[in-house]
């Protein structure tokens, strides 16, 4: 059922669809303002594992989503996504120097052009998300375009980074962390997969629910494997500078929990995720895979 | 006909009106993360003219738009404004210390809040834009959110950044000074113009290119008037750090043609703006007392 290499073939097709998505999407190098322009594309193009497009993907494969269309919605929030890495990099945030195994944006150009990057592939995901038909339904499409605002907002994404800035140098409880989580990594995640499920036919609330609390669980795994990861593994293998974490004195759960705590929430958190697929059958076969690559990744 | 007490008071009204808006509309203050709110908060509330709701608003008239909604999409317009001027503000862009008579957010706050109340602010304005029934079509609201998404881009405001950002220290020809503006500021006043208007009936396609090249026209002479003022006015009367411009060797239409002729340049843009009000006779009375209103507002 759960055949790795019919799901690493699924998902280098939905990487390559939507790296050709977002090609098309962003404007060409020579385009004017051509620098800002050639910034935005090295900023998105060519990296990542696009977990939030895939995610929209298996999401639309339950409610029968035409491929192009979740495409475009996974499109939207990976250029949010791709926003929020340029501006955590920033001097001013992380101060980071290395992001997917490449000089950060803000290195390779300059701080006000990484600044203006991040805003304008905001402006951009927004663009994305109401200009193309995503759903048969205007108003539906844009209860999407809502929820992706809600998400990046300062009660989602940016909220997230906010919290997070405040508990630099503090101890935080598990809950505490969660509560970071869910908004700086989780908003972003649950985004992706229900943006994904809207493009397709309506869903029952409790469907709906069930995805959602899926992304919901996924969302903090992941968070978890990062933590672990700073600790575990090394820059070469991450493709940004490992270690960061602990040396800005920033809270991880590796920190509140200990490394061996930490990965075994991460293999309950996805155990807790697969249970609220149960009703979907062999309809969630993708979200079920993706869950495991998402956990099981590098540990 | 255009009795100026009575513009007034209509503007005051329209101003008290967007203020209670973005009070509503913006996260209250003990919400979590609150100082991140608190900034967003301070950041909006309580200052500058509301010339682009006030776009909205006489744009709105023009199609017996719901005041109501008009006051929303002038409230996202003047969201992303405020975003913009936080960003700009920042030591990495134009390092400035006073806006709108108090210190600038990064001042007050810290850089770090500053880029994520910007960050915040633009999703949130995206949030107004798609939450609230601002058009009886949806299929007409997606397209006012791509407008609005498309001026703030790359190719709009984030853009006309980017030049300006390119433009310090040398010297630029008339059109080339006229590229730059037309994104940097004319992108988003226009937008808030054709917004208010797509708030009401639709109007036809005659109608709606003669408000945008008033709202072009305008946004040009708002950005001529802005470089005269820097030079001709105090800080004082500004709010803002005054002779900025030539400290920082940024190129303006005083120094592309001198103060007199930039002066008489705005004059002629206001001119040609009201002839492109002509065929809408009485109903764009405050559309004309608006461009008046920018452009003789100090000299």
């Amino acid at each position: 059922m759960t055949n790795p290499l019919d799901f690493q073939a699924w998902a280098a097709a939905g990487q390559s669809r939507i790296e050709a998505v977002l090609q098309k999407l962003l404007p060409a190098p020579e385009i004017a303002p051509q620098r800002l322009h050639q910034a935005m594309r090295y900023a998105v193009l060519g990296g990542g594992k696009r977990v939030r497009p895939l995610l929209a993907f298996a999401a639309g494969e339950l409610s029968q989503a035409d491929p192009e269309r979740a495409a475009l919605a996974g499109a939207a929030v990976e250029i949010i996504h791709a926003y929020s890495l340029v501006h955590d990099d920033l001097p001013c945030m992380d101060d980071d120097v290395l992001r997917r195994g490449k000089p950060t944006c803000h290195v390779e150009f300059d701080e006000p052009t990484a600044l203006l990057v991040g805003d304008a592939l905001q402006s951009l995901a927004f663009q994305v998300i109401t200009e193309f038909k995503l759903c048969d339904d205007a108003a539906v499409q844009l209860e999407m375009a809502k929820l992706l605002a809600i998400a990046s907002g300062s009660r989602g994404m940016a909220g997230g980074q906010a919290i997070d800035l405040a508990a630099v140098g503090k101890v935080l409880t598990v809950p505490e962390l969660e509560f970071m989580h869910v908004h700086k990594t989780g908003a972003i995640i649950r985004a992706a997969a229900l943006l994904g499920l809207k493009c397709g036919a309506p869903v029952s609330a409790g469907e709906y629910a069930y995805v959602d609390t899926f992304a919901k669980l996924i969302g903090l795994a992941f968070q978890v494997v990062d933590d672990v990861l700073d600790v575990d593994a090394s820059s070469a293998t991450l493709g940004k500078t490992a270690g960061k974490d602990a040396e800005q004195g920033k809270p991880t759960y590796v920190s509140a929990m200990g490394l061996s705590r930490a990965k075994a929430f991460a293999e309950e958190l996805r155990l807790e995720a697969m249970k609220s697929l149960d009703s979907f059958g062999e309809r969630a076969l993708r979200l079920r895979q993706l869950a495991d690559f998402i956990v099981l990744r590098k540990f």
